[in-house]
């Protein structure tokens, strides 16, 4: 395993670059031998590098003089920035092997309206995915598609259920993680006529697919991979990290409440930052896109820098996994089926 | 306000009449005027009645034959359940006046089949829909549909914010409830064809609509009501229960990790008991369906006897709530609005 290079849009997120800039100092603490190619205006950038002796070291800054901005449309991003943005450029390292990975915490939706045009979808893949680690009782899931696409086919689902698979044992090294469909009941005749279709698909595949699992099921980890739509998925994926500030919110205030409780705290605190750090969710800050022919780590726009930091680790340990290769081979196995069940849809 | 009459599907649930049974006796104690029409087979339901004289002595056996499987298909629960089963029954003495509400913990699907059925909707609502009340770091405010309907037209998701604001006034006593719309982003261009027209349509009617709302924002209170569809919805709803479960979990460990961690809950026991008790699911247990010509309230079907009897305490609050006039008002109201966005549909 060769030290990765990661190219970095240091342009992108709300906190500006030096919140990258530490984010990218406290990831070297722990991947010491990762490189990074920072994308950004050398007059910001400078300054923030010069604060991180260890990352300026480890880094090499190409200037850019445009940033994307975090509010911009995804078709004016691509118009304006194309080629010129640090984000573009970001890519763009992928795409030439100089950068084993990318990662920016800009505007999504440009970055993954740029990531396509520059990376493009592996072949027998329609569309590009979001995956999202997800923390359960009995570990991690991973949950598939958090917000690039609003719904789809049965063999999109089918398709996010080969990406999904390829990432647990690529990343996580399970060699048969199981698969289910996220619905609203398990029952067969629940859901979207594409939910139920992609259950019949899925069942006639060499992946381990168990059947469809509530939104309850996701915590609890019935399932190594969850798979749903964009609209669905991001919207699953932001209710629970509310529900989890919102539990966070209870405990302060019930904590905080008396004398004793404040004395209970006191004595309970290793447990309590124990709690907190299973509850933080910077601690899985980065969703991937998966079905490019590269791979870009997208942080939280919001992010700190250790939020960050848990992004470039990530990317770090995402860049030499051949999971595109995987992904690709995958897809080769169930082409007959997709294909089987795209000519019905001609019937 | 007259003491209501409360009909009850006895038979329905995962855990038998016992548990109903006993929920309407904790209910009892709160809402002493309360009186109780019940349905199921005597055979069963007399021994547990006897069990708690209290019940029994506010509260009518009818006697039926049938009552619903919960993996019923709802097609098949109408076609063998109508006029005989307890859950028809139930709905039934709604309609003809016997009753001013009233609670199942059975099939849902089968519960919203008959419940249509029987009751119809509301004129004006093409679909009725479940509404949740969901516990925020702010109060409380209401979701729907959390699983009546899949997808749907502009206009639906319009009458379903009628139908949740004629529920916060009416129920919650808020005269001007804000609305918002479940999406995956706030701005103008995200989401389905069918949510960005519905922001259009609600923005031009004389409800307080405040734009879109993401995943996180419900937790923390950003509207009153929101709407979005019973798929969606659905998933958002279980997703939260689901963590909140995760959370528990967590806690119970980390507490339960060391001796003073243990020392520690001690002291702080009642803050815990408190934070439980906001995180009970069972405390918001009772889904109402809203767009009918009465008043249906659909129990989980896995709640024990204190969560049967949120159910039953909700039932008695809105059984005399004109919540029903109120929509009707207010979708004539919007009717204007709604038609010229219908006939736009045929341009």
């Amino acid at each position: 395993m060769t030290d990765p290079v990661i190219s970095v849009d240091v342009m992108g997120g709300d906190h500006g670059p030096e919140i990258i800039v530490d984010g990218i100092d406290t990831a070297l603490a722990q991947r010491a031998g990762a490189r990074f190619l920072l994308f950004g205006d050398e007059q910001i950038v400078r300054p923030a590098l010069a604060r991180k002796p260890r990352v300026e070291s480890a880094s090499t800054l190409v200037h850019c003089e445009m940033s994307v901005a975090m509010d911009a449309k995804p078709s004016v991003a691509l118009r304006q920035g194309r080629k010129v943005s640090s984000m573009w450029q970001a890519i763009e390292a992928v795409k030439s092997g100089a950068a084993q990975a990318c990662i920016s915490a800009g505007n999504t939706g440009a970055l993954m309206a740029m990531s396509k045009v520059v990376l493009r979808t592996l072949p027998g893949i329609e569309r590009p995915a979001i995956v999202a680690v997800w923390p359960t009782v009995r570990g991690r899931s991973v949950v598939l598609d958090v917000g690039a696409t609003i719904g789809g086919p049965a063999s999109q689902y089918a398709q996010f259920a080969v990406m999904g698979a390829a990432y647990v044992r690529t990343i996580f090294g399970n060699p048969d993680p199981t698969i289910g469909l996220l619905n609203i009941g398990v029952e067969d005749v629940k859901g979207t006529d594409s939910v139920r279709e992609a259950a019949e698909l899925l069942s006639r595949s060499e992946l381990n697919f168990t059947g469809f699992i509530e939104g309850d099921g996701i915590g609890r980890g019935d399932a190594d991979v969850i798979v749903t739509d964009g609209f669905t998925g991001n919207i699953a994926l932001k209710t629970a990290e509310g529900t989890a500030r919102q539990i966070a919110e209870y405990l302060r205030q019930a904590i905080s409440g008396s004398f004793f409780s404040r004395l209970g705290y006191v004595f309970a605190r290793p447990a309590f930052q124990s709690l907190r750090q299973r509850m933080d969710p910077n601690a899985a800050n980065g969703g991937m896109f998966l079905g490019l022919n590269g791979i870009v780590v997208k942080s939280h726009g919001g992010a700190d820098a250790s939020g960050f930091a848990s992004a470039v680790n990530l990317a770090v340990d995402v860049a030499n996994a051949d999971i595109s290769q995987t992904i690709a081979a995958d897809i080769e196995k169930m082409q007959v089926l997709l294909d089987d069940a795209w000519a019905q849809t001609l019937d």
